[in-house]
C-alpha cells in the first residue's frame, strides 16, 4: 500500500468536494505512519466559555479519518463514516489551534478502521481520541 | 425522580445559554420516558449531495441528551460529555427534519448515561443511534 | 422481513455451533421488536466480590444480537462482530441471572447495526447497555 | 506521575485478587508509555474455527488497561470499566498469542481513560483496537 493522494492533491480535494468546510482545517501531514489536520478555531468553532464544542471536535476527527482513507485509496473514494466512538478528555486550550492525528489501522474491501488523537497545538496531553469506521462502496475499491 | 425542568424551561435555557444554535433545535417533547428534539435541517447542516452531516447529527444527539439530563437535574447542572459512541445507519431523507429522541439510562452521582435515536420526521427506520456518557461536576448534583 | 429462525431452531443452533458456550444462555423470546437471551450465572462469570464480570457481560450482549441477526437471516449466516460499544452503568445483582434484550436497527447489504439492554431479573434500573456492528459476508447475503 | 507498581507487583497482585484468569495472562513490559499483557491462549478461549473468541479479545483490552491504571494508581485503586468501545479488525493468527498493549491518556480525579491496541504474537497488522474509561473510586484517588 502507497500514499495515492500526498498533501497538495488532498488540499485540493477538500476545497473542491467540501468548499462550505475547507478553510476550516489544513492539512499539514501525510505519509503512512499518519495524517495530521489543523483545526483554524474560529468563533463558530467554541461552546459558551470559550472551548471548542464537542460537535466541531467531531467534525475534525471525522475529516482526519476521512482523508486518511483517501490518501491511500484515492480520488475514486466515497467512504463513509459508520461508527465513531469518541473521548473527550480534556478542555482544549483557549487561543490555540486543535491538531488531530489519524492512523488507518485496517483498510480492507468494505470496511476501513482507524483512531485520531486530537490535542492543543503544543500541548502533550490529549484533548480528545476517536476510533472510527467508515464503510467502502463497490466504486471505491 | 422527576422532571425538574420542562419543555418551556429547557426552551428558555437554551435560547439564553446556547444562543449561536438554539435556533438549530426545537424541543418537541420533555417526559420521564423521553425527550424529543428537532434539528430544523438549513443548508449548513448538509454535506454535498444534500444530506445533514456526520457532526450536525453528533451535535443534534449530544443537544438532545444533554437537555434530558439537565431536565432531572435542574438548572444548576454543568453536565460535560464524555464519551459519544455512534452508529450513522442510513442517509437521512433530503429535505425533512431529523428527531432524536433521548433516553436517561443512568443518572449517578458523577456519570450519567443514556441513549439516542435519530429518525428523519415521519420515516421508521432510524438514520443513527448513540451512546452517551456525561460527568457531573459535584456543583450539578 | 421475517424471522426466519424461531426460539426452537436458535436453540438447536447454539447448542450445536456453540456447544461449548450454549449451556449458559437460554433464549426466551424471539420476534421481530427483541431477541432476549437469559445468562444463566455460573461461577466462572463472576468477578471477586461475587458479581458478573464486564467478559461475561460483553459474551452476553455479543450472543443476544448475533442470535436477533440470525433469526433475520437464517442459518447460512456467518456474521462477524466488528464493533462493540457498551456501558457499564450499574453493578448486577448478586445471585440473579441477567437477561440481555436485543433489538436489530439495520440490517443491510453488509453491515447490521443493533443494540442491547441488560437487566438482572426481576430489575427495571438496567446494568449495561451496548451498540453492535456486524459484517455479513456475501455467503449469508 | 511515577510508576507505583511494577512488572512483578502487579503479577503478585492479579494472582492474589484475580486467581480464577491470572494463569491466562502474562505481564510483560510496564513503563510509562505502554503496559503489555500475553494472552496464554487455551482452549477455553477459541470459537469455532479456533479463533480466539470476541469476549476473551474483550477481557484482554480490560484486564490491560486496568493494569495499566493500577500501575499509575497503586494497589489501593478499584477502578470500575465504565465503557469499552472495541473494533474488531482481522482474525486473530491460529496458534499464537495475543498480545495487547495498553496506553493510559489520562488519568483523572474520577475518570481514567486509555486505549489498547491487541496483535498476534509477531504479526504487526492489528487484531483489535479498543477504547477504555474507568471511573476511579475515592478511595482510589
Amino acid at each position: 500500500m502507497v500514499i495515492e493522494m500526498d498533501k497538495a492533491a488532498l488540499t485540493a480535494f477538500l476545497a473542491r468536494d467540501f468548499a462550505e468546510v475547507a478553510e476550516d482545517f489544513a492539512i499539514t501531514r501525510v505519509d503512512m505512519d499518519v495524517l495530521e489536520v489543523r483545526l483554524n478555531v474560529a468563533a463558530r468553532h467554541l461552546r459558551p466559555g470559550g472551548t471548542v464544542s464537542g460537535p466541531s471536535m467531531f467534525a475534525l476527527a471525522d475529516v482526519a479519518m476521512y482523508l486518511a482513507i483517501l490518501a491511500r485509496l484515492g480520488p475514486v473514494a466515497l467512504a463513509v463514516t459508520t461508527n465513531c466512538s469518541i473521548d473527550f478528555m480534556r478542555k482544549p486550550e483557549a487561543g490555540r489551534a486543535l491538531i488531530a492525528q489519524a492512523r488507518v489501522l485496517k483498510l480492507g474491501r468494505v470496511l476501513a478502521v482507524g483512531d485520531v488523537i486530537i490535542r492543543s497545538d503544543g500541548v502533550e496531553a490529549p484533548v480528545a481520541r476517536a476510533g472510527l469506521t467508515y464503510s467502502i462502496p463497490p466504486a471505491g475499491r
